[in-house]
């Protein structure tokens, strides 16, 4: 599970609290002139310019939940836990700044385990640049607990929210969807497997993109300077972590409009496909509602059609339409169906 | 355990997690200006003054490790996650503005048990005049788990920090110590008497004061404007959280400086020197090691105090020396004790 080779361990209770933090967080440094005090006094401290606006979001992970340590290694568990909070800034159309990160374990991790932990965390940071300035650290019970909270900053009065979209605008969606979702059921059965047989070597090769985007997913951090870049202002947008048909009924509702979303536009890989028929799954169905793909969706005027239409990262998938007309999936076949939200929900899962 | 008394309850799981929200939020309202965008977005946005900083500040509580529900009502557990990151925004001499709530429950919490505990919330919110702007739902496997953010302003370089008491500057501390620590005691007690006789009755009375501290803490709101008044400027600042030793050296370590405490200062209710003496415990150790107090401690110029004297929320503790003299306590006896950081420590507590 862990992937420190060396085999002495160091328990946590041995550091104490302030010792383990200073030294899971040694490595890390400021980046951000916002910064003027990060981790190590009550609370952290940063500059505010009247020409901007900060966005914060906050998310919990947590082990038995919201990750499996049998196939997730706790670098990429690292990296991913501030991954999924930056997704939610780039959302807003802010740049991300700083993180908080705390952390509730167990003894049964050893300090290793911790830095293998902090190191994923660290590569996230170094990569979007941002600089994490507090946190906290306790014991838990039972497991493995991440709370990340994300501050971000956007020009005032520049930030892009769920209410911004209007009747005729073109909906759009960055890179590909339902990756993630079957890089988890890739991995499951993975799992299954090596319960049943230890020995055997798994050929994860042929769902590499899969396993990948859920594993070590990336947030869309490209696409606020590609719109700018290609002067195109998105009215309403929301990142995608817990699937397309949930996100479109976010933002429908917040706008106060209807959708038709295309079932032929959804763009898919094709190892997503190949999963798709190997596990017998509907590909529009785990798009439409698999999750954590940490894309974005946003909306346009058609008057900026011309200038994403030959954009490689963004696909037209739908159009937004009045209120009364609601929110439905046109299939291949031309049947309108109403969409309803059936994202990744933790709370109806436990059921 | 839950205050409700409606027999009928309602699953979580039956509301979806963004039906929860809504249902958990609906009475909070926005007070602050600063508040742009609450809950209902990816992330929350608020307002930038270059005249300001910002300070941040996130701490978690646990089930079974930070709080018992066996004693701790869920209304009460709701305002004291909040008081706990107030009382560290308090303590960079910031005025807190915004909160974000994050909860994992498992689905032995009805719908109803979470109304209470966001009743708590709501309760801090209006008292200290603080947003809940935004936060995570989910389930968790084992208990409840509570993880806040709070958000402050402060005019532009008037944090106080840790890091800035100087030698010859007096310690000073507001209110009482050791309460809180008593309170838990008083608590233990009545469960462990509670668990072999149920329908005793305890007398909690000769103990109001302990278990209301630990119960229902406040965040010390006053003292920014209190030294405001008095024209006094603190230069160095922390919260009595894990109790005044280990504060005292964190605020000596970061402004290499040491520091003499004087026993026959520390201000102690009467309720704690009873309590002490009837549960056979040394008064001075419990100010010095028993935390949860959330106090504010800091220095301030010898010139200043003529001006702070004989305010009754402020003690004169001891002195900063050289950092070569070290951290001791001067007993009643005159004896000088080097001191050690021995406060509760989540961490070491677990072994």
């Amino acid at each position: 599970m862990f992937e420190n080779k060396n085999d002495s361990t160091t328990s946590i209770g041995s550091m104490g609290e302030f010792g383990l933090i200073d030294h899971l967080t040694k490595n890390f440094k400021i980046k951000q002139n916002s910064t003027i005090k990060g981790i190590g006094d009550d609370a952290a401290v940063i500059s505010c310019d009247s020409n901007q606006e900060l966005v914060i979001t906050t998310d919990f992970l947590l082990e038995g939940v919201h990750f499996d340590l049998s196939y997730m290694p706790l670098k990429h568990l690292g990296y991913k836990s501030i991954i999924v909070n930056l997704s939610d800034v780039y959302a807003m159309s802010a740049e991300p700044t700083q993180i908080t990160v705390s952390i509730a374990v167990s003894n049964r991790f050893p300090v290793e385990a911790l830095e293998e932990l902090y190191e994923g965390i660290r590569a996230a940071a170094e990569i979007y640049k941002v600089d994490l300035i507090g946190g906290d650290t306790t014991s838990s019970t039972t497991g493995l607990l991440i709370s990340v909270t994300a501050v971000g900053r956007v020009n005032k009065g520049e930030a892009v929210y769920r209410s911004g979209a209007k009747e005729n605008d073109l909906l759009v969606v960055t890179g590909d969807l339902g990756a993630a979702y079957m890089g988890l059921q890739v991995l499951e059965r993975e799992k299954e497997v090596f319960k049943v047989n230890p020995n055997s070597q798994p050929d994860l090769e042929p769902y590499s993109y899969l396993v990948e985007r859920q594993l070590k997913p990336e947030a869309r951090k490209d696409i606020s300077r590609l719109l700018a870049e290609l002067e195109v202002k998105s009215t309403a947008m929301i990142d995608i972590s817990d699937g397309l048909s949930s996100e479109i009924i976010h933002i429908c509702k917040n706008s106060k409009v209807g959708c038709s979303l295309y079932e032929e536009k959804i763009p898919l890989d094709p190892q997503v496909i190949s999963a798709c028929e190997e596990f017998n799954l509907d590909s529009t169905t785990i798009a439409l509602s698999g999750g954590e793909d940490y894309e974005l969706l946003f909306t346009i005027s058609t008057d900026d059609y011309p200038k994403i239409k030959a954009n490689p990262h963004l696909t037209v998938i739908g159009h937004i339409t009045n209120e009364k007309e609601g929110i439905h999936l046109i299939t291949r076949g031309g049947t309108k169906i109403p969409m309803v939200a059936r994202g990744w929900n933790a709370l109806k899962n436990e059921e």
